[in-house]
């Protein structure tokens, strides 16, 4: 307890409050991992780290521990054979549940330094993560760096100050003087204490086992509730080291160190989550998933609050364009990253049927297509850029997605098996793009995830617009683009993605693409559509995660 | 829209906005029904605004109107015969949810405006109100003109000022530049919109109209919602007075005024509040009332968010004082103050079978029980004080609890039938008290809506502890309540009720009761027991009534 973390991290927390509120840019991390930002030997030393996981053991401190567990195989094809703890859920809930006291008394500053100590410490070891994410989710190593280092410890930064700030909005201690005429005042002394609810549960998934595990953890965690962190079976390891440095940290300050505590299943189907899930321990649900589950979630747990993140179909409005190249470019790469494994990855493409006009003069529906198509298939024409950009396929199933999809639409950009420069066995596949009518909803309005998306012929401009703003109220969405060089069709589309709640980017032709969000700055995910009932991170995410509990006396 | 209201009531936000965040005492209005405060003719022109209701229909704007509805009596023996429009719900709810686009484009500033506005009129129709409330509710006077009237402003003003700050903690506009190195920063403009999520559903109660139904009225629609008020059947002109005030004020600024409106049953049993709670427009459900239904709502309304408050048994732990007459005053209020219908109002009392420690010397239980049952019967032995503060009972149903209660426990104080000075069919009756062993839990630990009260015999001053922290965990539980001198057991009691999460007022003496709540200052509810599962009000009574929806473009 001697360190104040929460005052040697006051300049983090400042920076992130003045950045929720002003959405400017903000980070207190380096994206670049470069020996500048993270020491000479930051890189081999990560590399070293994740090396010595594999084929071990992994140690946690938890009670009720009763076996191991544990079969990751890397997308690039390396068996991590990592061997995790199992616990015993009747052991290890009640124990986190009895630790919820020590958790409250840390009260709001103390806990809010412990969380900013714990990314802090997560960020020294971006590189030993940035492998555990690679070999997991099959991130190529710079987006597994970025995404799965300093942008999940950004993303996680929002959701401690968003926690920080509802909760230090209240006073702990406040007097109450109410006037009353020429008697003397009513005077109360009040005390105000800010209570989690119970433990938080939160359900990786196996793409972003940090990004998108971070923000429901911190949240629950700042706001007094302990986490058990439910890893998804194929990317565990970025989330057991993430345990273990939260345990290292609250064990030095002489707190349970299981108040963050890991469960590995072994079996990647669902029951035993299912039954996690609706413990009465349990009183928050973090999930990132598909939406059947999702679903399942959010109705099936009256217990607890459930902060959902399913499946959407993303839409681009192609109306028209100053830049066209620039808009290829654009497109080339949103559709390549991470051969589109990304929650936010653009699906369904919509263009006029009679084309479109810009800067290089009238383009018909085919000669778009064409430009799109072939921009991929020139951008990925470097095998390492296309290796580093495409990273691998997670699974065997989106793998086996791609090359069922391909009598869904006219192909016009074929997927292909691609051989990586470093991993021999690897998972490599480049997207699968084709057009397809606009009547046939039923297939491009659901998502398949994966590097598949379509060009959707539509009647007109405004059809388009109609659709794209269906499509999103319908089977909801992350993420909307567009490309219009005309202002009557540009309020039309911001008015249309109001109603339907989705977030839109308008004619990215640079180095934003519409798949990436910025922390502080971009809500990812409005929760006002079916992709999602929450958004990373807004006042929503945690008001409700904590309650004030008040006592009131007069003064003596 | 020529005035600008954000401008005209900067004054009242900016003073509620500093006293969320100081919880010092605030309020813009006077609780004080004085000349002074409301003018010369007020109190005379009020009284003469409800009485031209009566026996009239009330006319409201809204599509779809079918028919004609009312049947409010009095409490106090009078028949209100006012009668309301029926609606046809296939065309006011579709016309509720189009208004929305109108209602989001007022923006932050202008809803907030418009509420505030909506606030000050009702102000200058406290007196009208407080007769509407009182002959709904069966409150006295001066209860139904302060809770009805300035307090329930209070609290209507509280939730537009947490929807206003989490709207507005997120600027409009923005700028967001990421430094590039040697390179041009990256630069996106972005807006932000709070985009609404549907249509509002506020289910209002029959013994505080106004009190129980602005807060989720005015968070609602401050967050860009329409709402449709439910009154209760037996309390509808308090809601409707209200409603016709905000169609009123919307009107003038151009609007929809069916962005407000009210939906009257015929029948008081609840088939048609449940399909209307169900209904796809309806996407934020608020509730005061009993625990089955305010369960079904939560269960069974998937496509909203739901706000409940519901029962539960409030208690008090006696185990010492150092002010033995002034607690059994406090007391004798308490359990009087309208007759016991308040949700705040204690149920169970548990004082030690070994009686306490006082400033008059030991106490056995039997003299504390004679002393709070002698005390009531003091406090009610003035007719016009006793008239005053009891009111009437609200509905039949209470009055008959009344009479199948006594056969619960050991009637120290029997309630009686009194005769109301003023109106001589009033349904008027005082406490029943009760004395019961600890034992015997599933009796006392059920809510006995009305005045009807528990001495609960307990085995020593840490099982009255135990059994208060049990039974609110349990059965929940607005409010608890502690005497004490002893250090050593108000720590234990503190931590009973920052477990059981639960408001705890500590030996209250003077001129504050535990049933009473100060907006601004006191949380009603922790929204964290079975007895309501939101606070009044807090962040998270607001935030998610509202998502930010945002676009960006590079700057031209």
């Amino acid at each position: 307890m001697s360190e104040n973390l929460f005052a040697k991290h006051k300049a983090t927390l400042d920076g992130a409050l003045a950045a929720i509120h002003s959405r400017d840019y903000f980070s207190p991390w380096s994206e670049n991992p470069s020996p500048r930002a993270y020491g000479e030997t930051a890189a081999a030393d990560g590399e070293a780290a994740f090396q010595a996981h594999l084929n071990k053991p992994f140690d946690l401190d938890m009670p009720g521990i009763s076996g191991r567990v544990g079969g990751e195989v890397s997308p690039y094809g390396i068996e991590l054979n990592v061997q995790y703890p199992t616990v015993d859920m009747d052991k290890l809930l009640p124990a986190m549940d009895d630790a919820r006291k020590a958790w409250r008394d840390q009260g709001v500053e103390g806990r809010t330094g412990i969380c900013l100590e714990i990314l802090d410490r997560l960020n020294k070891r971006s590189f030993e993560i940035a492998h555990a994410v690679m070999h997991t989710s099959g991130q190529g190593f710079m987006m597994a760096f970025q995404a799965g280092g300093p942008h999940a410890q950004d993303r996680a930064l929002e959701a401690v100050v968003y926690g920080y700030e509802t909760m230090a909005s209240v006073p702990a201690q406040a007097t109450w003087t109410k006037p009353q005429g020429k008697h003397d005042p009513l005077v109360m002394e009040k005390k105000f204490t800010a209570c989690g609810r119970g433990v938080g549960l939160v359900i990786g998934c196996s793409t972003f086992p940090t990004w998108n595990t971070y923000p429901g953890l911190f949240a629950s965690l700042v706001t007094g509730n302990p986490v058990l962190v439910k890893a998804h079976p194929a990317a565990v390891l970025p989330a057991a080291i993430t345990v273990q440095v939260a345990q290292d940290v609250l064990k030095e300050q002489g707190l349970p160190p299981h108040i963050v505590s890991l469960f590995v299943d072994a079996d990647p189907s669902q029951p035993e989550t299912m039954a996690l899930a609706q413990r009465p321990e349990v009183k928050l649900v973090d999930f990132t998933g598909n939406t059947a589950f999702g679903d399942w979630l959010e109705q099936n747990c009256p217990q607890a609050l459930v902060y959902t993140e399913k499946a959407g179909a993303n839409t681009i409005v192609i109306d028209s364009t100053d830049d066209f190249k620039g808009m290829v470019r654009n497109l080339a790469f949103t559709l390549s990253l991470y051969s589109g494994q990304m929650c936010t990855t653009t699906q369904d493409i919509f263009v006029p049927k009679d084309g479109i006009e810009t800067d290089l003069g009238h383009k018909s529906f085919d000669e778009v297509v064409e430009a799109i198509a072939t921009g991929v298939s020139k951008f990925l024409s470097d095998p390492d850029r296309a290796a580093m950009v495409l990273g691998a396929i997670q699974s065997e199933a989106t793998a086996q997605r791609i090359e069922d999809s391909r009598g869904l639409g006219t192909v016009v950009r074929d997927s292909e098996k691609l051989t990586h420069p470093q991993f021999e066995n690897a998972r490599v596949r480049s997207p699968l793009i084709m057009t397809i009518d606009a009547d046939k909803e039923d297939i491009w309005g659901q998502e398949l995830f994966g590097p598949i998306s379509f060009i959707v012929r539509t009647e007109s401009r405004d059809h388009s617009i109609e659709l794209a703003r269906d499509v999103v109220k319908k089977h909801g969405a992350i993420t909307m683009g567009c490309y219009s060089s005309d202002d009557v069709q540009l309020d039309k589309i911001e008015e249309a993605a109001l109603d339907a709640c989705v977030a839109l980017s308008i004619n990215l032709t640079g180095g934003v693409f519409v798949n990436q969000s910025a922390a502080f700055s971009d809500f990812h995910g409005t929760g006002g559509n079916p992709a999602a009932n929450a958004s990373l991170a807004d006042h929503a995410f945690v008001a409700n995660r904590f309650r004030f509990v008040q006592s009131r006396r007069h003064p003596k």
